[in-house]
């Protein structure tokens, strides 16, 4: 028997508010402080119910309370919604009186922590929710909304089905140690590992855009000083609050180096004071610049007619460079090859480098409806199962014994139990939902 | 036949918002973007539906859609709600789909302006549900809710209708001029008379206390230099941290010198420089002083050991002083009458202060649930109702003609009928509504 928990759903501040109770009991809880046409207890799941709040006489606020009744709910328990008027004082006052009919305020990730208990939905569909809350843009969106529909935790868990059946056999064949027979076909084995090994491997490599997607796409934009690359980022910027603007009560948090073209999140990384140093000092100017390089998956190098382009350090094989020729409309422009011509002070071209930026991102599997892996602890999982099938494939070759094969395997079952959370234990699971709101 | 308006009727950045539609064929719009297990067509008003939000073939979002059917709404209109994650790239995207469906964007207040227009609320109560949602403390939120709850309007309405049958009477006795009769006794007109003047003016004297609860109980700090003025604000603004960090999802605004005292707001006016000027400039420090105190309901004068109380300016009737006498930890206390000892800076008597100030603001009137009323245009049109009755009565007495008597009645009754709306103009709405948030 679980506690009753409640807590604000939706941000306060609007016109309305929306308090959620989770629990058996929660229809009751409610009840003892509601008058409507008829108690809680009588209505039917699914359905609203217009009436008052109330502390004793005192009325605290006109409220449509919905009905959920176990297992059709968020939660899989017995829930209720209560909108109220947007008013602090008054989600206040509710909370209270809630709290004083049996309920407690729920922590952090609460209710998405019991829907996970109910088998409702598994860890990484948790986690999808929490992602989908926070996604600000349509790439992110899309790979949130993939792993919530569970065809991740699918592929996963087919993954490790076939790793266990396979484990399973191994066992067997201790059993009958003593005869020396083979169930598990050594060959048969070696290509399925190796064909496991390779899925977890594309969901590896498909981190670095689900990553960058998700956090956003690091950009650095580098030069000689007075090039012009903070007016560069201004003119970007601007574009993108236009665009933003467009759609009324969508306020944006004002995040000073972000910058969302199409559907893509770009995040730039602050290198001012690049190359702002005397030649003494050259030295260290080059260490920092690459170090803003070395964290960037794009590099924009920006060069004018007066300064030439800086050097840069040999680029990885992941990143990638756009060339910039600014102050076009004060002087004649000179004969890059491939680079963008712009005035970064009238804004011409400046949309040129918002498309180069946009098309240096590939988001097709994004869009193909691919499983992309965008978390941190998923890739760190499926890092040490990729790790655990080499291990397992080089024992086979080495013809070590049944045993410590099938342990090799059973620690890549793991780390993909993890992801799903099939294995895990209670400190990842707070630290998961730790990170979530309220009333979540 | 009115247009589909829709709009956030919650903050975002929450773990779930909600979007509100209304007007006929809100239902077809949703059902064009809804895929659940039934068309929302076929729901029965006040159901809830689970279900998803698609952009052709793409899903957007997994919903929870509520159905209003007319005139069992908030706007009186068909109404459709639909709780999506808390995403502000999801909410854009819901509105953008439902806008190329046949909706469009609401404009602030437009749902109350409907709720008014189809008669399910009268002006005074719209405006009290814009005052409950801004309602921060427990006396602001009784004046509210007494509005709302129409209490006052049924009273305006009272005295509407008595004016308006009186009036009637005049007016027959102008078709029956010729016959010198009088259907209106002249001494039951004139009782009637100041009996509604007498309500109208009780109704404008409880503007002070609620104008000041509304908007905050006006406190002036002053004292000569280093008395420790800023230090008691402190303490005062610290305890109240205190307090309203209890419940857990109530994050406050930071208000720098607003205080919350039990039920009451107090908004603490700018004293700062105060007396702070060289002799030379005594007088013009005094003015200062002056200009402060005139505008506050309770002023704090603030002595200690080293400084005496300022010269204060004779206060108004209904102002209140309060003296304190600080740092009595560092020296002895002397005999001050009246006078509160406090060390603003170990926190010693600042709760007697908290006190005082709550004991000098008469909330009883406010919880035996009294109109009282808090908004300045009530006041207005109180004071022109309190004006012609005024000249109503001694024309009644000089024996004027019943047509110019009814005329000064007249403009007593259409002041009243601007409170509740049934005498307005769409300039007034507009102004009125336009003070909204977009979802109301």
């Amino acid at each position: 028997m679980q506690d009753i928990i409640v807590a604000p759903a939706t941000a306060l501040g609007g016109a309305i508010a929306v308090l959620r109770l989770s629990g058996a009991g929660s229809i009751a809880c409610c009840d003892s402080i509601f008058r409507g046409r008829k108690p809680l207890a009588e209505a039917a799941t699914h359905t609203l119910h217009y009436g008052t709040i109330c502390d004793g006489e005192r009325v605290v606020d006109d409220v449509v309370v919905s009905v959920f009744r176990a297992p059709h709910s968020y939660t899989g328990e017995e829930s209720v919604e209560i909108s109220i008027h947007g008013s602090r004082y008054i989600a206040s006052e509710v909370l209270r009186l809630l709290c004083s009919a049996g309920a407690r305020m729920a922590e952090a990730g609460e209710f998405s922590q019991r829907a996970l208990a109910a088998g409702r939905i598994d860890l990484s569909q948790a986690e999808a929710v929490a992602d989908l809350i926070a996604s600000g843009s349509k790439a992110a969106h899309a790979i949130a909304s993939t792993q919530m529909r569970g065809g991740y935790s699918e592929m996963l868990e087919g993954l490790r089905e076939e790793l266990l059946s396979t484990t399973a056999l191994l066992e067997l064949e201790l059993d009958f140690s003593e005869e020396d027979v083979e169930f598990a076909d050594r060959g048969r084995l070696r290509t399925m590992l190796t064909d496991t090994d390779r899925v977890v491997e594309r969901l590896m490599e498909s981190f670095r855009v689900g990553n960058a997607i998700r956090e956003g796409v690091s950009v650095a934009i580098v030069g000689r000083p007075n090039v012009g690359k903070s007016t560069l980022l201004n003119a970007l910027v601007g574009d993108d609050r236009a665009m933003v603007s467009d759609i009324a009560g969508t306020t944006r948090d004002t995040v000073e180096e972000c910058v969302t073209i199409e559907d893509i999140k770009f995040r730039f990384i602050d290198t001012a004071g690049l190359h702002d140093t005397d030649d003494k000092l050259e030295k260290m100017g080059i260490e920092r610049t690459e170090g803003a390089i070395s964290k960037a998956q794009i590099v924009i190098s920006v060069a004018d007619p007066d300064n030439e382009f800086v050097e840069l350090p040999q680029l990885g094989e992941e990143q990638s460079l756009i060339r910039v020729v600014n102050k076009m409309d004060i002087a004649g422009c000179r004969d890059v090859e491939d680079a963008i011509y712009i005035s970064a002070r009238t804004g011409e071209g400046v949309s040129a480098i918002a498309e180069a930026l946009r098309s240096r991102v590939d988001t097709d599997a994004v869009y193909r409806g691919d499983v992309v892996v965008s978390n941190m602890r998923h890739f760190e999982a499926l890092s040490r199962a990729h790790e655990a099938l080499g291990v397992a494939v080089s024992a086979l070759d080495m013809g070590v014994s049944e045993e410590l094969l099938a342990e090799d395997i059973r620690v890549a079952i793991n780390a993909l139990g993890e992801i799903t959370g099939k294995i895990t234990n209670d400190d990842i699971l707070r630290t998961i939902f730790s990170r979530f709101c309220i009333g979540k």
